[in-house]
């Protein structure tokens, strides 16, 4: 790949944002970050900010079929029974298409890089299709597609409750036993080693999901391979409820016991936590995901987000359910949530903030090696036009907290550009969702 | 005014969405609603949805230059001192000036009429100006110039806090007394009688800022002049605690005793509020104002705003210090932050949600009258675009959860089309804002 220069009036390099930047891009990564420039003639001049790409840490593709779907109310059970009802319909071909619309949305947000929560492994009576990764490679071959990054965190999810088998409709999530998934797993890994753009990491469903010797298996595994291990931790009350009933424990401390956290760990949600839960987790340095727009969505509660990095934890965001699709948001009501909760104003800076959308999300997802606008990273940027009338009058200092994913101009993946003026440069995303999403719909 | 007909693919009447609608507008009011009708040769088509006009119901204009300022964290009291140092600078040009850009960005985001809770009446050393209301006059001047509907709710503003003096940058807020209120709010009364494009209400400030002798004058011109009375309620629990004290009573409480919650009144935040305060806020069927952008940015709390409607009292909406101008992201917060204080979802139904950010937020700033898409009510027209990727696949019933200021396409207010195509057909917002926001702030 031959070399580019972007001259950025605005760049938010890792201590915030400075002025009059040139980045130079060379295979993907940038070569040269240098500030207090004036442009070159060879320059592509960018007005507005730029930022280092933005990290989707957790995401259920296949849940966009529900956004604005009618689903009446009711409870985070009663919107899992709607939620099964797509996954039942979901074939290699419906997800990869799906899923182009769906990262193609998340692109043209200024998302470089997602993780895929993956547990619709098989077909809908649980037996395999004739590659048992079918599932998995429609949606790696969907973020190829699109251009986007890809962390396929391949679940293991054997029992519906403590001690209880999959329900029907859980059936093709399974995998005979761990070993199983291992197997699996260990292919899929396989297969993609040198791909410069995809990697494969573990995850635990959640506590209820898995008896601990599997637990221990899967973040073996993840251990092992240097991979990222990604669990459901604490979204609702009654996991924890059912958790100490089983097992005497809090999930944290199951996990804990199991060793999940261990290595490259990051925990999804951690909403409901004892006091104790959270030294568990900040002195192993987990990552904990929070998933703001989710978890009001689905009335999950605000969780302890500021007593978790107080403790030593680490803190990315993630799109989940994909009921909105607003990285700049999902930021901003990390923060918001917390005054909500405390009464306390600024609990993260906007330096913070956006190390949890950027550097430490892209960690999470494990892209290792240096991260943000620094010599030697990827070239993963997000350009803002910062024009509009809510950006009027803005310090670019504040401006992350007050941008959204409409203020995306331009977005490059791995040095590529991928998003220009607002818009995928080869998929009409809104016409590709409306049509994967009404042929989902009306599937029997 | 001509009659004119738009036919709009989606409209939003008073029971919700319905398909295939014609408007008819005659003389600034709608002399035609039909619905399941086709387009005729001299229609106006709207593909997308045509909702009634937004009612941003509290408003603070000259907040809007703090929007993004770099004013560091703190709490809510630390941020007053720096909103009082803007106050301090404004003069009539100033403020008509910044409230063209401020109105101009409401009514691009769909707001059709405006409350302006209206305080910096005089002189910095509090001295009038030549006409008394001149800082009134510079708001209705803006409001006018842009095309909005404007609200102006002239404030009562007398006291520190409970038996304490105005401090010296409050003096520009303050009157000699009551009566000199009273004589200055008659003169503006009078001179808008016959604007149909604006009213005048009145307002306590707060418990903090008048007597109780004095309350009950403000709230006695309100309803001689059947206009509206807001006054701001609860925001903090300091000012309970501070009223407790002083007063033996609930802020609530002092203002029932006050007659404040007699006729059109309308309490703004009711964040912290005991049963009792609930009960009666409910029985009076008084109108809670929430504004959940500035709830969350100053982390006061989320208000117990299901437990309002249950017992009787109306929901309205407003955008307060302007940190956003996005009225439908105020309504789905409105619903979000109750899913996060309660743990349970669809607390408000989507009709529910739009009669308060529509018709219930007219009728709060004193437009009295048939609201909605009826025939008989003004003719506030939003017409949203909704062919973006983030409503794709959307059912068009679940649509104002999912839509965004920045889907705004065009805006009719009381007839006349003041945005086109996302854009004032008059005002380059971002240019005016900028400017207007630069000069107060480089201002001594």
């Amino acid at each position: 790949m031959t070399a580019a220069s972007l001259w950025c009036s605005s760049a938010w390099l890792p201590a915030g944002p400075v002025d009059r930047v040139r980045l130079v891009i060379e295979d993907g990564r940038l070569s040269g970050v240098h500030a207090g420039v004036d442009p070159s003639p060879g320059d592509h001049v960018l007005r507005g900010l730029v930022m280092p790409g933005f990290a989707n840490c957790h995401s259920h593709t296949f849940h966009r079929v529900l956004r604005g779907s009618g689903v009446p109310g009711g409870t985070f059970w009663s919107w899992r029974t709607d939620m099964y009802r797509v996954a039942g319909r979901l074939t290699p071909e419906s997800y990869h298409d799906l899923a182009v619309g769906a990262y193609a949305e998340m692109v043209e947000a200024g998302y470089t890089s997602v993780g895929e929560f993956h547990y619709v492994h098989h077909r809908p009576d649980g037996t395999p299709y004739p590659d048992p990764n079918a599932m998995g490679e429609a949606l790696i071959s969907a973020a190829r597609d699109v251009g986007i990054r890809l962390t396929l965190l391949d679940c293991c999810y054997l029992s519906s409750g403590f001690g209880q088998p999959l329900s029907p409709e859980q059936t093709r999530f399974g995998d005979t036993d761990v070993h199983a998934w291992r197997k699996r797993v260990d292919a899929l890994a396989d297969a993609h080693r040198a791909d410069p753009d995809v990697r494969i990491g573990a995850a635990i469903h959640s506590v209820r999901a898995l008896e601990p010797r599997d637990m221990q298996v899967v973040a073996s595994w993840a251990h092992e391979h240097d991979a990222p291990l990604h669990v459901h931790l604490s979204e609702q009350v009654a996991e924890n409820s059912a958790c100490l009933d089983a097992r005497g424990a809090t999930p944290t401390r199951v996990l804990q016991d199991a060793g999940a956290w261990r290595g490259h760990a990051t925990a999804v949600h951690a909403t409901h936590l004892e006091d104790q839960d959270i030294q568990i987790l900040g002195s192993h340095q987990v990552t904990c995901c929070l998933c703001p727009s989710t978890e009001a969505d689905l009335a999950d509660g605000i969780g302890p987000a500021l007593d978790l990095a107080r403790a030593g934890a680490a803190l990315s965001l993630g799109s989940d359910q994909n009921v909105l699709c607003d990285p700049l948001e999902e930021m901003r009501r990390l923060e918001m949530d917390q005054r909500l909760a405390r009464g306390t104003r600024e609990n993260f800076t906007p330096v913070a903030l956006v190390n949890a959308l950027t550097t430490t999300g892209q960690e999470s997802l494990g892209w290792a090696g240096p991260g943000g606008l620094i010599e030697g990273a990827s070239a993963d940027l997000v350009h803002l036009d910062t024009s509009s009338a809510a950006l009027a009058g803005a310090r670019v200092d504040r401006i992350p907290l007050l941008a959204a994913a409409r203020d995306v101009a331009d977005v490059w993946v791995s040095g590529r550009r991928v998003v220009e003026g607002g818009h995928h440069r080869d998929v009409d995303v809104a016409a590709e969702l409306a049509r994967s999403i009404a042929s989902l719909r009306s599937a029997s």
